[in-house]
């Protein structure tokens, strides 16, 4: 999980970047960067922290330019290293040039294999080193050709944005597995990001998605151009993103994902009509489908986990350890909800269990009678292998257990995930167009999980 | 307002204040600071910054001891200079001595004055330091005495904790405008808090307020000692620590906030029957009101506007701004939820009124079609000189202007505030114990408001 | 030892300040402050570090206004504590003072007994606070006459700077134990300073010293007016201010530092006059005694041991420690110039000794045939308790043995100090007007050796 | 300039290359860092900063293992950008490697087009990278073989210390420009260093110089193994080493500094036999030919200019500018020494001639009557390629002016530089196995002045 932006033809676009950035905080807490052109340097600062911590005015006047592109890391690939932070800048034969990458390359270690036995050097062990490899011998002098073919080799996810003292390049991969989307400034300038919600808050309008397999080329005067990667594939968006990751005022793959969090709600009473007295989400993420399920079964929400809003942040427990400290740092049951009461708590994924576990014990021990625990979606069987932090296939609960063992483990009274054709139905969304590896174990492209 | 926190009798002291006033964060973000002792020395580290920031493993390893008191603050008196950051230290006749202080003294002035012609030196701008100049030229060797005969000279609002190497010693003032509780730690030792949601969090069980007027000591070995301030006084407790400031999971003045919050949104459906397409809140403070409105008035809630996280950050605007720059980096409008609705907004309150105005305006931009503007309190008019920090009566809208006059410079469609006997009755809470200054322009003590 | 300087009627007070301090540096490297006005309030910026490291560009922008006073400090009474580093501020029934002090006041503990009795309230551990709230109490509104009548309480050394928004008080003990003297910026201002090298880097020219006893008021507008502290005291200058502290480019008591030095060389020719093949110094304090040791013996001086400049830093050793490490990180001999010779080694002065046992193992395993350790100042008996920090009188070596016990500690071949008549008379000072209580045991004001 | 070291074989490695490169520090004060391995993984730490200000104790428990190498910089070919910082790290198809780098490679630009051509990419902009991708591009695959056929490419100077888990390299290039000598630690590891001053502080015995072209491979285990860069050329050891860069404790091309310094005083006297009353240095490079031209001419030498040891730092001027501030912010003139006095002022070199320039005007505002000014080495006629940061021909004085115009715009009353013959003669070197290149103009190796 990683968050991307970019702004051409601003003249406070270091600025814009950091707002952009903030809004996409949610997608990365790890790390910040910004790098900003004026046409004839890049500037650039990165910082292991959160974006309102990495950037100060003096960023700004440091980070000069009226194009700029920023990143915020969730590591994946490549330990946690300043060097591995984002966006990275290489000089080659093509000039200066900066990345910035959401995603994941699935054949990382053989490309780097090759280039090593070239005689290539690395400064960083993150997969997005590699595209710069690539780059820089590919034997063709436009930067705009070198991508398409270097592209072509690449398996996985990537959504990209490159930037250079001319132009802005962003490309989607040809799965499109990320989102990428563009936006126009009210001054007439451009902006990419992941997601529409940093449009919002620099003011962009939404104009349209950058499609699988573009490349779509933004000089710093204003013009578009676009062409393709030299690779066909079909379509594998992740459906993940609707679920859980994507911000729900964000407008992901053409749909809102706040109507889809309702509607997976709405199919969850479907599938798992329940009466309780109440529907408490485990928020925030819960928040939106728990209020679709309460409306579909007629029966009161009400919040009774509060959230302390940590964003990120690593705390400092006793060593005489607190009961159920690690999940009370960020939820706070509320005795008058709970208390004696038929409760059905939403959440959106079952993934080691452990935290399931505990929100269940908790909410147990404040006074609830019966607990059913929904999730809103299908049993979490894989590993994604396309950018998202997640355990080995052997430390997935649902892997290893099914649903009746879960329910066991974690210690709900019932325990009810919805089905992969109500997820797909429910969104009205066309199953052999996304992903849905994490449910299914069927990966889009040739993977090996053992070397990864 | 300000947070503060206290342990006795734990050898983890330190560390459970330090997530005592994380879980109090919400009560103040300008600084935070923690006062520590093993029985002989004090140990102090204060920042200007957030909790999670201020204090780190080696924080820890310093604050030695098994008692500790901690203070978030949000300047009132005083500008938020480092010298006035709290707990306050001093070393007098009676030793050394700590002090966290959550509250606003109105003779403060007065007091200063008198100290200043017999020679007293100040260190600091804040009102908390006349406490310790007091404390050490009372003519009484017992610090329970200094402090019982100190606390009757004060007028205004203090919840206070004193450090000493041998005793910790919570204060609330005659009138209990503030709350402080009494915990009681699982291994026996104490807890004092501002605010229950607190005590959840290190694992403690709530005992019983401290009481107006009351001066509990609790020596270091666990001893319970509890006299009175030498001074009568009605209760006047802050009916907003209900509508607003505190948590929602905490248990304030003996009733749950949440239950609070959720009966005024009951009765604002009372008082203001209107039939939108949907309500939806001013998250966070407003969720619960409306989700009690919703259910009353039997219309759907949405969460149409998604609050971003940013807990007391300042983030660096554009010098060419953007159009709703200021409310946007905290709250984004849903489309898709808003687009052509008729819309019920719930919010706490009013102060200056610019904020609604904003959010009125988004909303409306954003597509609804029709805007109730309705808050969960009477309107304020009157300045909180008690701990919270308000602008002067001039700037407070509902001082100038009557409710229609409000609703046309808001420009929403409807504009509804609860009555104040609506508020009380709700509530149940009889009125003659609480102090409503701010809706009634009535004090409990006296006051000049020209010399604030 | 401490530094201070004070600058009076120039736009860029703060800055020349700092040059100022950067060249009292040699006299405190612990930590280093400033306080400015600009009339009306007082700006401070204080660290715990160098002066280099202490102060940005954008220091000067903070610490406005034309006039200024600073300090760099070298702890003596008071931990080194941020609470104790200078100047310190205080506000009472005077305004806002500000205070540096180079000195250290013998009575210190009972004062402040006093004062607590009163119930004052300290903030530091520091004596020099006890001025300030003696000041405070004085029952004399004017500022001048306050400090008049508080100084003659006060016992001891105290060279001190007060900065008011407006004016300048320059205070010198009555016995005169630290410099401080009076310059004459170029634009007409004023500057006050511990050593006339600090005149020389800003460009003022030396004008006189402040009298012992002094007490020059120097309005923000340029005015002197000079009264005196009402306590009559003889003479006792710091005899170890030539011999030691100061800088050879200084001018102090009316004498260059550089002569004296000269001088003591010279002396030491005569009452020691050994014909080595070469003289070398311990630098840099040994260097110009020892270059008159030389010219007045007329054998060669050497460089036999250069120094690594480091300034008051701490080096982090191996703990598989290396041979003389604590020696040979400030010294390192050379080895062709040492090598088969009869050497004399030129030092200051011999504390705990170890040191100089230090020294004399290296030069010898460098090859150095006979060693000879001559001194340039007598055996070092009793502890300065006037603001130098020195051992107890049991850790001071010649305090325990005599001087041929004392070789035979350091191994040296020969071991000679100056004779106390010796060394005034070079210096062609009037014993009477110093004090040499480091020497002879007999201290000016009356010491309890024991409190201290 | 810039200073290297290396310690293979001691527990403490790291803590000791940083001690060695404090006794460095004179080689460079812009950055220092240092790569240590556990014989698995390479640790970095970079600053740019002093050594005692860029390393803590926990940077030792982090650069953890027996072999470490460090460096100093002052940079010449590059910014100094962080990512310029050395020891420099990459990985490539060899594993990690780390490299220090002491000197200027002449050939670096058409080297990098070379590179760039063939697809590499650059982290930085100094000539260091360009040594790792060459090496990465070897088509062998043992690293020495790899050493011995890349440094056959290079043009100009370097010695280099390489780290990796296995062993580490020390190169010297084949002309030998910079000094590289081998120490051996006292339990029997071994240390590596520019200078020899190094060895004595970490308690390392001088063994031998890596002679010029030498490959030493100093395995991890102890093993020595010594071969050849594949390429003859003649010696060219840089004489200014003698001059002015080494420290005078230090034994360099098989000669004491020290004792270099005292004959260039002693040439000083027979060529420029001027009987002053008083010869003064210019502290520090200054003192020890200062000392070597006043015995030599039998008048005494004092230390009128005394020197403020700042290392480094730059010092904030006030913007209303003081008389002389950049040169007395490092010296600052004696006036009982100077006063009346017909003066030898000693130097090293004149380069832009500005500082000597304001030393004479500063010396004789002092009182001086009479000034000479001599100088320790010939005119410096010619720009140094090989690793020393000089300005361009123009900006040489002595490349503009004859020696009697020179002494005109210094404003001396006499102006004398040594002979090159008398240089080498009484240094007794060979001149064949030196490089004169800033003296003569004739440069070792074919240098394109235009290019650089």
């Amino acid at each position: 999980m990683c968050g991307i932006v970019g702004v051409v033809g601003h003249p406070e676009a270091s600025n814009l970047s950091y707002l952009g950035l903030y809004a996409l905080q949610h997608r990365g807490q790890e790390s910040a960067g910004i790098v900003s052109t004026d046409g004839d340097r890049l500037f650039k600062i990165r910082k292991k922290t959160l974006v309102v911590d990495a950037f100060t005015n003096d960023s700004f006047k440091f980070l000069k330019g009226s194009s700029a592109i920023g990143h915020v890391r969730y590591s994946t690939t490549g330990q946690n290293a300043l060097k591995n932070v984002q966006p990275m800048i290489a000089t080659g034969g093509f000039g200066n040039v900066a990345v910035a990458h959401n995603g994941n390359i699935t054949n990382f270690r053989d490309l780097k294999q090759i280039m090593e036995d070239q005689g290539a050097l690395f400064q960083s062990t993150a997969d997005t080193e590699i595209i710069l490899h690539l780059l820089a011998r590919e034997p063709v002098s436009d930067l705009k050709d070198k991508i398409s073919q270097t592209m072509a080799k690449l398996d996985g996810a990537f959504s990209l944005l490159f930037l250079t003292p001319n132009e802005m390049i962003a490309v989607r991969d040809p799965w499109g597995f990320r989102p990428l989307s563009l936006g126009r400034l009210e001054n007439g300038g451009f902006a990419v990001a992941s997601e529409t919600c940093a449009f919002d808050l620099i003011g962009a309008r939404f104009e349209r998605d950058i499609e699988p397999g573009e490349i779509l080329v933004i000089a710093h005067n204003g013009t578009l151009k676009s062409t393709r990667i030299n690779r066909k594939a079909s379509e594998a968006k992740c459906v993940f993103e609707h679920v859980y990751f994507s911000r729900p005022d964000s407008f992901v793959f053409g749909k809102s994902v706040y109507q889809s969090r309702k509607e997976l709600g709405f199919q969850l009473a479907k599938e798992h009509p329940i009466k309780p007295d109440i529907v408490i989400p485990v928020p925030d993420s819960g928040v939106i489908s728990a209020m679709g399920y309460a409306e579909a079964m007629n029966v009161p929400m009400q919040m009774g986990l509060i959230r302390n809003h940590y964003v990120g942040r690593t705390f400092i427990e006793p060593k005489q350890s607190i009961r159920g400290f690690g999940v009370k740092v960020k939820l706070n049951p509320v005795k008058s909800i709970l208390e004696g009461k038929k409760v059905v708590i939403v959440d959106d994924s079952i993934v080691r269990g452990t935290t399931s576990q505990k929100i269940v014990k908790m909410v147990r021990d404040t006074g609830a009678k019966e607990i059913a625990l929904l999730i809103t979606s299908p049993p979490f069987l894989s590993p994604c292998v396309y950018g998202i932090d997640t355990p080995s296939k052997e430390e997935l609960l649902a892997s290893q257990f099914n649903v009746e063992q879960m329910r066991e483990k974690i210690k709900a009274d019932y325990l009810g995930f919805l089905s992969v054709e109500g997820m797909y139905k429910t969104l009205n969304f066309e199953r052999s167009l996304f992903c849905d590896a994490c449910f299914s174990g069927t990966y889009p492209t040739s993977v090996d999980l053992n070397s990864l």
